[in-house]
This record gives C-alpha cells, structure tokens and sequence, in this order.
C-alpha cells in the first residue's frame, strides 16, 4: 500500500506544520484584522466591535459516523502499519489539537440518533427528531442554521464540502428545512434558494423528484447563477471569478457520491481537493467564509461494517482537516477549526472476542477494494453467471487476502488463512447471497444486516482477523470528540451536549 | 430499583453544587494558602515557592475498564430509567467538570493494554508490557511513582482506595515495582513498605504467599505500625489518630473484592464510604494528601459482559466522585480532582445489530444480582443437584425477568419474554455450563469465553434486549476520557497519551 506512505507524510507534515502554531491559542491580544468594508452597516458595526475575537474563518469537519473507535483504529492502524507491526500510535493532525471535548449525540427519538437530527443540533442548537432536517418535533417550525445566520448578517461566504450527495441529510442541516430527510427533491430547491457559495462532493439525489418529473435540479441551479461543474478538468479550473458554484465529483461510485478512497483511482480528487478549492473560491470577501465538510462515507462503511474502507476514508477525512490547518498556520488568530462527528456507526470496537487482548491490524492492508465496489464488481456478476464457490474463493483472496486451508501452502506469505469456522460460515453466506434470500431470521438479521450475506462476512472475517469487531449496521450512542483550534476554540473543552456546537459558534460570531 | 433513586437524587445534589464552584476555574489570583510547616526545607521552599499554584490536595479516580462507553452508557440508563423511558440523559458528576480530555492507553505489548501497564503509565509516566507494575521492559528497572513522590518530597499523605483486592494491578501501580502483577504476596510486602497513610477497599490476594508459606501480609502490616481493619464498625470508627491504616471491607464478594453495587445490602459500606473516610482521616496535615481510587469492579463486570452490573457499579464510582466534590466545594483552589479510565473493557457499545437504531436501556433494571452473584448463589446449586432447565429458568425469570414463550401470558409487565432464537441459546448454554465443557470450539469461545456460558448467555441476551452489546472479554483500545476540576485542572485538555497524566501532575505539584 504504497499509498498509504503518501498519507501517513501528509499528515506527518501537517502536524509539523501545526506545532510551532499551538503556541499561539491562549494568545487573548486584540490585533486588529481588516474588517467589514460591507456596505451592511450592521455587518460592518459587529465585526468591528468584536475585531479579531470574532473568527473570520469557520471550517466545521463532521465525520459522519466518526467517534472515537473510528479516530483511533486510524491512527493506530496508521502506526502500525508504518512500523512493520509493532504497537505504534500515528496521530491524524487533529488529535493534536490543543481542545479536545465530547458531545453526546442522543436526539428526540433515540440514544442511537441519525443523521439529519443530529446534524440540526450542529447546525441550530435544537434536538429533534430522527429523520427531520431543521425542523422542530411538531414539524412545523423552521429553524435557521448557523451558515444562514453567518452570510446573512456577517456576510460570510459560505462552502459546504461533502463526500456524500450534497442533498443527503448531512449538508442538507445546513441549508434546507424539511419534516424527511427523504425529501430530496425539495433539499436540493433550497440548495439553489440558499444562494451558498461553493458545494462540492457527490451528485444531488432525484434530480427530477421522486416522480421524475420535475425540471432538473441542476438547471434549476444554472438559471439561479450557479456555475454546475461536473468535470475535474473544469473543477481544477474553477476561480471565484466564476461566482457561486456547485462541483459535482466526475467518478461518481456507489449511490452517487464520490468513491471511497480507498477504490479512487491515481490523480482522482479526494476530499481534500475540493476543500482545498473551497478555500480559494471562498477566501475572496474580507468578511470572512464558514465551510461545512462532512466526511459522509465513514458512516457507509462503518454500516456495512467495513474497517478496512472506514480506515482510509478516515484518512481521506483528515487530509481533508490539513487543507484547513494550512490555512490556519496563515492566519492563526482569525481562524477556528472544529472537527467532530455526528455520531457513531457500527459500534466499531478496537479488540475482538476470539482475538483477547491482541490485534492484528496490519491484515487490514490485504482488502483492496471497498465492500460497496466488491458489491457492484463481483457479487453481481456471481449472481448473473450462477458463479461457484471455487471462483468466489479466488476473488476473495485476490481483493481481500482470504485463503481456504487447502491453499494455505501455496498462497503468498501476507495471506490470512481461513480457520474451519470461518469457512463455514463464509460458504453459508455464499449460499445466502446466490439465493437471495429476502426473509431473514433473527440470527441472520445479526448476521448479515441488510446487507450482502457474502460480502459483509468478507469483512467480518477479516475485521476479527484483526482484532476488530462491529455490534450493529446502525448508529450507536458513544458521545462523539469535538476537537478545535484557533480563535475560540476554548469554548470547545469539556463533556456536552452536541447543540453546545452551534451555542459555541453563536457567542463567538454573535449572531442571533 | 428504589435505590436508584437515592442515587440519582445524590448525584442531582453533587451537580447542584457544582456549579457555583464552576465559575472559580480560570481564576488564576495566587491567594496564599496554610503552607508547608515540616521541618523538611526542600518541602516547605517549593510549597512556598509555588503557592496556591500546587495543588494541595489531589483526587485521582480511576474506573477501571471505564471508558466513553460505559460513562454515557450509565447516563443514558439514569436518564431514562428516571423518566418513564423517556430519551434522556442524566450527567454523572464528573461529566459536568470544565475539562474533559481524552487519552489513548495503548502499552507496550498491544493497543488492547492490561491495568498493570497502563496504571504504569498513569503513575510514573512510563510506558511498559502488560502485566508489569512500574519496571521498564528490560524488567530490571523501577519506576518511582507520583505518589511515592509526592510523598517524599512534599510530605503529602498518601491513600490508596479501591473497590477490589488492594494488591491488585490498578493500586499497586501506586505503591508496588514488579515484574509481574501476580506476584501479589510481594505487591502486598511493597504496600506495608510504602508507609503510606491509608488503604481502603477488598481484600489482600495470596496473604501467605503463593506456597502459602509466609507470614501473614496483615501480621506483617500491624508489626510496621498499621492499624488493620477488617469490620464496619471499627473502620467508622477509625480516625487520624490511629496512624496509617489499613481497612478490609467487612462484606467480601468474588474473589474477596467488596460486592457489586448491585449486590450491596442496605448500610453496607460502598465506594464513596471509603472515599469519604480517607478524606477525614488524610487531611490531618499542612502539607495536603494524594487520593487514588480505583473503581475495579466496573472492569471485571465488563470482562463478564454483565451491562447491569457494569452501570451499578460506574454509578457507585460517581458516587465517590461526589465525596471529592464537595472537598473541592470547600477548597477549591488548593484542589485538584482527576477522574479517568485506564482502558475500555469488554467493546461495550450503546446499540445491537439486532434492535438497529432502538435502545430499550429501562430492560437493564430486571436484573437483580450480578453474573458473579448468579453464579456462586444459583449455578454452583445447578451443578451440585443437577438442576433441570425449568428450575433454572425459574430463577432466571426471577433474576433477570426473562420468561420462555409459554410463561408469557402469566408472567408480569416488565418481564421480557424471550424469542426462539434466544430460547434455544439459553438452552444450549445451559447444556453447557451442566456438562462443565472444559475445551470450548471457536465459536464458543466467542459465545462464552471463559465465563459459565450459562450466566453470560443471560446477560448477554439482556444486554442485547436492552439495545446493548458487547465485543469482547478482554480489554479494548478505545482511549478514556479524562475529566478535571480545580486547581491545574486545564492541563488535562486535549488528546494525549496516557503517560502525560503523570507527567501533568508533575509539571503542576514540580516533583522531580
């Protein structure tokens, strides 16, 4: 995994880059920065008062589904892999943050929260339901979000970055106002309402409406003023002379979004390239920007319980998280970095019960390919041609370096060898997955999820062959780190409650 | 569960208090305090030198195998068992201190580390195998850990509490240089060396060495000037003027540590007893005192999968946070008050593949007794007298409010009637425990680990119907919070490692 040498320096330099400029947090002098030259005069009257106390430039990282387990699996798996197996911790940048909080995530439904209720608490300091999108529990009244707040009364250019579609649940918090999630069709009319800046990640979901027959989103889009960009070459291109824009990424993978890092192909944008040209569109009005970016496919694979794609999607995420400290170590006292997630998924665990107090995280290098682009590549293949089991067994040691005992003497040395157990429970999955099996039992259910029966067993074998577990396909209620630097990222200390995110961000930029 | 309630009212209280005192973090004025009045000059000069900037008086607790799982599990179950269900938290004490950091406990044998190691770390800043307690890997050289230092060089008294075997891994960490933590009879002679001021809590192991040969550790103890304790009544009775002491719960459970939460009679003294008795008795001198309290049972509920039990007993260790906090409401500029795990234990995870995004955490309170009662009380029974299933399910129903199919219709509300699926586990765990398996298949081995598949098939399906789970028997390499209060306590922000506690407090009380 050549690759991952790349990463592992990127991030090796950004921590480097950070330290000398730790110094500067507790650093509480008033410089003066260039203020509103807007002709708002009430911008204008704001900034000036708060002068460099208020943080010109908010990114906000949520890696969906990212807590704990997640953070540190990376960076243990980062550590180790870098040194030949042995018990070495490799921090991703933001862990040297100088502030790192908690946030428990529970909304009005469940302790096990989603998506769009818990990234309304982000983004409006108010619980809700599961499911609903800016909206109160009575569904029906609005809330404003943090980034409407910020352009309409500080001016900010606002980005929202995301791996995922831009109008899944995640984004959507920060711009839309819906009683679904599912209401993709109406996210993306208030995308275009919001007259945001820069979006840029996966493509928009039912770009025609949940009948089709609506005119298209992204026209809809152009008619407003958006420059849509759904080529990397006119993306690269892209300045801010273009005005506000909407980046579709040009590989589009499993349900639109953009591929997991770890199928993306050499020279392929990542999430780091788009935040990078977020920050050089958006950086170009002296109010200030805020950006959004959701890390969104750590959560897909986390569901499908694949630590292998969850790793390098963390990875993805936090090169992302070095775009901003880049900028920060430019300008250290009118910058705030947040990073946290929105919750946790899968109930990821860092230690196995066949595996006691070992793990074996190196073996997670022998998957090569994302469950989702195994799914799509080989598992429907296997059902369109009636594949066998011996044909099935050769992909599986090609993509994910499992071997059956018969083959344990000829494969090469890195290979994992399947015990009686695992082989068994490997060809019942096979036959479940041929089959098509649509009525689960409640052991199967555990088993298999909603998920493919062969491939989730693919992952769970070579999960727990490296001392990694997962308890469910779902979310999970472990309270998620919030970690900060910059201007007020104090305020992001202690043990809270996720809408304390949006409270914090409120009384540092005093909007109402 | 009445006695929840108690509990939560107790805990309410403490946050009551609290926060008045909040406000007094930040507050950096050096306010002279009673300084150091030893004839010892080295003492008296840095105490004077420093000031109210030493923390005078310092609280560390640890719950072992207590990390972001296990405390906003307990939250989670506080809130909602005290609102009919409702989804709600309740913050443990601690959740509310102005800091709340995170550390990573990888040691250096694996990222799933031990509580001899990681207590190393935590007491000498030092990184070492698991198993060994305060010597470096060659295992020829020992570590001087904070306390002893502490009272060395600053005359601090010195306790050392905890609710399992005082010559366990955690306290021994603070005492005791070995090789290995099994050696407990020579853990037990380093104890007596020590001098330290006060002992509190289960049990000495192996009193007589493991030939049961040697003179008695109690014997031993009383000869070198401690007073010994072994009854309720003489350890209320205790006061400073018996010297240093030594106090043996009078109650012993498993493995003669003092009984579960859960299993503790009316009057019986918990963990905030003991806490609440060495405060009387070490803050006698001018110099201040050093506390750790160690809450062992919530590990060993984890390793055993017991969800009920694990949250009993995270509640009785924020019950002996209390005890500090209100020390603190009275000095809080002269203390400091950590509170941290060393390691997760068991991969506990707020949610099941099996009840997706649902928890149903109220299930928990229909269990009555721990594992470890169950199995001493009932399945050592079950063995003697052949016990048929009826019987036992009868007294599973009892214990744990579970009921077959066919008792649901007699059976009352809040009993939780077990599916097929769950029948048939229960039934082959219980073939299982009966014919005392001794050489268990991988599968089983997952299913029961080294525990009566019996018990932990009961637990295990509670915890499950209850929207928890489980990953492992062993520990795990989530990092822990790191909660902090008072005086030093912002050095405790951020992600770190382990080993920085100890070097924190040293950079704040300036031993060398």
């Amino acid at each position: 995994m050549n690759n991952n040498w790349k990463k592992i320096a990127a991030s090796l330099l950004a921590v480097a880059l950070l330290i000398p400029s730790l110094a500067v947090l507790g650093n509480n002098e008033n410089q003066a920065q260039a203020s509103a030259t807007k002709s708002d005069v009430t911008i204008k009257k704001v900034v000036e008062e708060r002068g460099a106390k208020i943080p010109k430039y908010i990114f906000l990282f949520i890696g969906d589904g990212m807590s704990y387990p997640q953070v540190q699996a990376t960076s243990y798996y980062l550590g180790t892999t870098a040194n030949d197996g042995d018990v070495v911790a490799e921090e991703l940048n933001f862990m040297n943050f100088p502030v790192a909080g908690s946030a428990q995530t529970y909304d009005s439904t469940s302790f096990c929260p989603d998506s769009a209720s818990t990234a309304t608490s982000i983004s409006t300091g108010n619980k809700t339901y599961s499911g609903v999108i800016n909206m109160d529990t009575t569904l029906t009244k609005e809330y404003e979000t943090i980034a409407e707040k910020l352009k309409k009364q500080l001016g900010y250019n606002i980005g929202v970055v995301s791996s995922v579609n831009l109008n899944h649940a995640t984004p959507a918090a920060f711009y839309a106002h819906q009683s679904s999630r599912n209401n993709y069709y109406e996210i993306g009319l208030e995308l275009i309402e919001s007259n945001f800046d820069y979006f840029a990640g996966g493509a928009l979901k039912s770009t025609t409406g949940s009948k089709k027959d609506q005119k298209v989103l992204y026209v809809l889009a152009e008619e407003a003023g958006y420059e849509v960009v759904k080529t990397q070459k006119e993306a690269e291109e892209l300045t801010a002379k273009d005005g506000k824009a909407i980046v579709i990424a040009e590989t589009l993978a499993d349900s639109d979004a953009i591929s997991y890092d770890i199928d993306a192909k050499a020279g392929e944008w990542r999430l780091a390239d788009y935040v990078e040209k977020g920050i050089e569109v958006l950086n170009t009005n002296k109010e200030g920007f805020f950006m959004m970016v959701e890390g969104g496919k750590i959560d897909w694979a986390c569901h499908a319980n694949d630590a292998a794609s969850t790793i390098q999607d963390t990875v993805a995420f936090s090169n992302a998280v070095d775009e901003a400290i880049e900028f920060y170590n430019k300008y250290p006292k009118d910058t705030l970095i947040i990073v946290t997630g929105d919750h946790e998924t899968g109930g990821l665990t860092i230690g196995f019960a066949g595996t006691n107090y070992d793990t074996y995280l190196t073996n997670i290098e022998n998957q090569k390919i994302s469950y989702a682009k195994y799914d799509s590549e080989y598992v429907t293949n296997y059902k369109k041609n009636n594949a066998n089991f011996v044909e099935v067994l050769y992909d599986i040691e090609k993509n994910f370096g499992l071997v059956p005992e018969s083959k344990a003497s000829s494969a090469k040395a890195s290979t994992l060898v399947l015990t009686d157990y695992e082989y068994d429970r490997l060809y019942d999955a096979y036959l479940m997955t041929m089959n098509n099996t649509d009525k689960l039992t409640e052991e199967e259910y555990v088993l298999y999820g909603s998920y493919e029966p062969l491939t989730v067993t693919i992952t769970h074998i070579l999960n727990n062959k490296s001392g990694i577990d997962f308890s469910s396909y779902s979310h999970t209620g472990v309270p998620v780190p919030v970690f900060a630097i910059g201007n007020g990222a104090e305020l992001f200390d202690g043990y809270y409650d996720n809408t304390d995110i949006y409270k914090n961000i409120v009384d540092l930029t005093k909007v109402k």
